[in-house]
């Protein structure tokens, strides 16, 4: 049971402070010279001077005559003037250049032709006037770029017009990623028709910790996978520095954990500046100098590995380039509910973002650092201080842009209840012309309403029985809409049953079925309108749900509890037909059930949502709704009913 | 003198219309299947659906045991409950599969070692405890992206996760650029010691033309350079679109000159849909489809080159890669002076901008489509809209940036008399840490005195003589700087004299020689310190400047005036030793005199300003402006004098 603590645990500020002060005057990058057009991107690691002048002669500015100024004086509109072409007055055309001895052109609209070689003028021309004189854009010798510029498309026109065929560049930065752990498998080896082995991972970390050093500017490395092995680990970080890297970096095991060899190696060979960070996700993090080089311990879990990087390594990379760290917008957003935070820990909470009536709501995302879907389903950060225990229900907060921020404003905010179906919208709503982003969240049936109520979305799925009347979502739209203008379309209708393994071993027919002991059930959480059609089942029945085994195990989706089925954590769960055959599993009907879209009316008219309607009754939805199975949607799209 | 007449001229708002409705429905890109890896960047052309569950089994989310939860129930600090390691408890690390049977992870904290093979718990286990379960971050079959999907680093993580090998994206457009002009030169087939011949230019909006398609995700194809001649240009667009891109950019050939075939060469070939756009740069435009294919006729002007690009070409790259168009930030800024401008024709005003005390101001470059430094020195560009006449003086506007908006704030507003040691001063401080930019407008001493009255800049570069006390700017500071605390830097003492062609073929040894009718002279503008020294001088001399030849040919800078010497427009001109070197000419001494930083006392203790009076009193800037010539820099970077 021994266990290495974290030694010298920081807070971000330190570590990054720590880390960025040691090497930012390494200037561990060399200038190299790259051809003008290969200059595109780079950063000057010199100054830029002309080597010529440009134009580097006088030049036309105008189609027209070239003249001698000084010859044509006098001339004016009772004094007009011949000028013999060849001898006084010469065409050019714009960005020839001016015969020798003249200095002016005129424009060949001012011009009246009185024979083949004669023209006449009206207006004396001033000297240089519609010249480009030599020099007038660019002079020989002048700065072109101070060090350290980042060159941009245009700039490669002035240093191709001031004569320059090389320009000094830094190099790129290479980094090598250095993938370690038993359990990981190189995802590219596993062939499309397998599953992973039990206990396999793919290495997905080091796609992404490639993909951003490439976003960064750098060129990455990725190097074998490396065993659980301390001896193993050390050699890899040797050989990755001896091939002359920039950077290391080692994922994962830098945490404290039994097979964690990170440290041990890092510290072994050089000298561990920083284990472990007060941030979260992210926190086994290592950062150490080896010979000179920073190689950084990055943590293994997939947002945490992210997060790392992106405090630790770009900001470094970024730096070496001679590139200054840029920030991701921020904006001021209201967050829809309370988040505790643990105190002296700053965390990185993903939410999804949208503007909802005027104001940016932000709903959190699970806060797992396991969960890679949270950062790519993120459209923001909310970074909360260590100095915070947290924030308070419909607070205004900042937040950190992972999208544009353009894409707010046509981010469709959708919440409630889970239902396949939405992520059909989602694909046809982008692909439509304006390509809308559907943000949705599930929070079941209930939570969707009150997400209305409180402003925090545009519309949500709602499927909730009203066991009085049988009617679906109605009742329950006036008494949680209440005073609010509320417009009920339909979506879908659809098959809602008991999802068993493939087979079905248990012989699960009904409710009834419940109570056996033998049989382990996995429930949907309290507000949902599965749940409600459940507890509503089992009253009819005269059932006590404490007597079911595995009521109280309760999942948010429809997937989740098949997935439960289908691992063998369970061996029934209620829920749609969809589900089931997504996951190969076998179906036992119970109900048709109404799932519907609940907007507020005075979004209705908002052409995003117009959009979601009109793809909502589409053809293309319906086809592809009807080939998942158990969906009904003949009057998907229609509105049924206004609730005033 | 026939010309054709832009047949169809449109405003900016009708083109781009007519131009992005013809194309962009126009599915021109394939859809392609890439390797995860090489994903990074490209568009989703299709819908991308899990795979596989992540993660595939039940794992631990924490080091410690793996247990059935149920055979916990009852521990507690009172009833401590031993396990068997092996039998009832299994050694897991995080990430590691539970063993069968397994539901739920003891962390190693809560542990207490018995004996080699049992462990003690004090508290039971809930069942699915510290474990991640199949599919908690991806559920098989789910939607993971929807098509338009731009794939980030992260995303790369859950395509792996989900057991994804290739991507659907869209293919890179391929954008052929075709050079014409008979005047053109292929840069990279000019030596290095060679100036380009005489009426040759070197061809560099191809480079900028590939560089922006680069910028849009494209892959750009230059094609040979084709002269003035409709069937050489005819057959090359051909075989452009023979080799089956995406888009066609012809350059230049297309204004209404006599040597302009583009419109003509595409009328012939296809549908030429608009000729000319009502915006200056970029008027000479042309937009055409031929075979369905966009084909641009763009501006030969460099600056035109690049906004024609900007407004025609990308935002079709872009919407053909299934990405929206992303438009540069806006900033509302205080323009320091009056721009008129015509009516009918929206206009690309460039701007140099910072933010001097408070608030973002904008010095208007020079406005000729000619000039690509007006490009690559700008921070920004404000837009005159066709309905507006221009822009009044010290009016606040809004400008788009071509800069980072943190830039702004790491920007030192320079302005004033033009030194080539402020360029020395540029380069220094941007490799400072902290990596200032220093943005210059060349106006004049007197100019650069006013723009700190008007807070339109930080420094200004200043060497007034008072002829009457021989001081320099003293005076000028009190009396145009009244009621401001300004501070007097030196920055150094300066050569100034008379520039002459090399061999001095006129023979030019003082002030008198300005006065021969053979001797043609290059004046500076009036309110520069180099003016109203010569004018003190000839005053001296008891010279009337109307007897000078060139005395109204006015530069405004030292290059210039060499520039002008150096090609044969004028014999001689005042200015530094300094610019003479730099274009190998001649030089007559006539006076050392002082060139100061004036900057107000409020800003003083700005960082940027602190910055860059650390560099001004460095070695290295010391070093570097002695070996330019002429300059006396001991006391540079020294406070001599604070006005009150």
């Amino acid at each position: 049971m021994k266990r290495r603590i974290y030694l010298n645990m920081k807070s971000l500020g330190e570590a990054r402070s720590l880390w960025l002060e040691r090497f930012r005057n390494h200037p561990v990058l060399e200038a190299v010279s790259v051809p003008v057009p290969d200059a595109l991107g780079r950063v000057t690691a010199e100054p830029v001077f002309a080597r010529l002048s440009s134009p580097t002669f006088h030049a036309a500015a105008m189609d027209g005559i070239a003249v001698r100024s000084d010859g044509t004086y006098g001339a004016g509109d009772r004094s007009p003037r011949r000028l013999i072409i060849g001898e006084e007055a010469f065409w050019v055309n714009t960005g020839h250049p001016l015969p020798e001895g003249c200095d002016a052109v005129i424009m060949v609209e001012h011009l009246h032709e009185v024979e083949a070689d004669v023209v006449e003028i009206r207006a004396s021309a001033y000297p240089w006037q519609n010249v480009r004189k030599v020099g007038e854009d660019i002079v020989a010798s002048e700065l072109l770029f101070p060090r350290r510029h980042r060159v941009r498309a245009f700039d490669l026109g002035a240093l191709i017009a001031a004569g320059i065929h090389e320009v000094r560049v830094f190099e790129i930065p290479r980094v090598a990623v250095i993938p370690t752990g038993d359990e990981l498998v190189d995802p590219a080896t596993v062939g499309l028709d397998e599953t992973p082995s039990h206990g396999w991972t793919p290495d997905s970390n080091s796609a992404v910790l490639c993909g951003m050093v490439r976003e960064c500017g750098g060129t990455p490395l990725i190097r074998p996978i490396v065993g659980d092995d301390p001896e193993e680990l050390k050699s890899a970080v040797r050989s990755a520095l001896d091939a002359g890297v920039h950077l290391v970096i080692v994922n994962a095991g830098s945490s404290a954990g039994s097979e964690d060899y990170t440290y041990q190696v890092l510290d072994a060979l050089g000298e561990v500046l920083v284990h472990g960070v007060a941030m979260m996700p992210g926190k086994p993090t290592i950062l150490a100098d080896v010979r000179g080089i920073p190689v950084v311990g990055n943590p293994g879990y997939p947002v945490s590995a992210a997060l790392s990087f992106d405090q630790f390594v770009r900001p470094l990379l970024i730096v070496m380039q001679g590139r200054r760290e840029s920030f991701r917008p921020r904006i001021p957003v209201r967050i829809s509910r309370a988040i505790p935070s643990k105190l002296g820990v700053e965390e990185f909470l993903r939410v999804r973002l949208g503007r909802v009536g005027g104001r940016v709501v932000a709903t959190p995302l699970s806060r797992g650092a396991g969960l890679i879907t949270t950062l790519t389903r993120a459209e923001g950060m909310i970074r909360i201080s260590e100095l915070s225990q947290g924030v308070d229900a419909e607070s205004d907060v900042e937040a950190e842009l992972l999208v544009d921020p353009e894409e707010l404003d046509r981010t469709l905010v959708f919440i409630g209840s889970h239902d396949l179906s939405v992520d059909v919208l989602a694909d046809l709503l982008r692909g439509y012309p304006r390509g809308y982003r559907l943000s949705s969240a599930n929070v079941g049936s209930l939570g969707g309403l009150l997400a209305l109520r409180n402003r925090f979305a545009h519309a949500a799925g709602c499927h909730l029985l009203d066991t009085e009347t049988g009617q679906y979502n109605l009742s329950y739209v006036r008494k949680y809409l209440k005073g609010f203008k509320a417009s009920l379309f339909h979506l879908v209708d659809r098959e809602q049953g008991f999802m068993v393994a493939r087979g079905n071993p248990k012989g699960v027919c009904g409710v009834g079925d419940l109570l056996r002991e033998d049989v382990r059930f996995v429930n949907r959480q309290a507000g949902s309108g599965t749940r409600i059609l459940l507890d509503y089942r089992l009253a009819q029945e005269g059932i006590d749900p404490r007597k079911i085994c595995g009521y109280d195990h309760e999942e948010y989706t429809h997937m989740a509890v098949a997935v439960d089925v289908r691992s063998g954590a369970a061996d029934v769960g209620l829920g749609i037909l969809a589900a089931a055959m997504a996951l190969g599993l076998d179906f036992v009907p119970l109900v048709r059930e109404q799932y519907d879209l609940v907007i507020p009316t005075e979004y209705v008219e908002e052409e995003r949502i117009q959009s979601l309607l009109m793809v909502a009754g589409s053809d293309p939805f319906r086809e592809r709704v009807r080939a998942m199975g158990g969906y009904h949607p003949e009057k998907s799209g229609r509105l049924w009913l206004e609730v005033e």
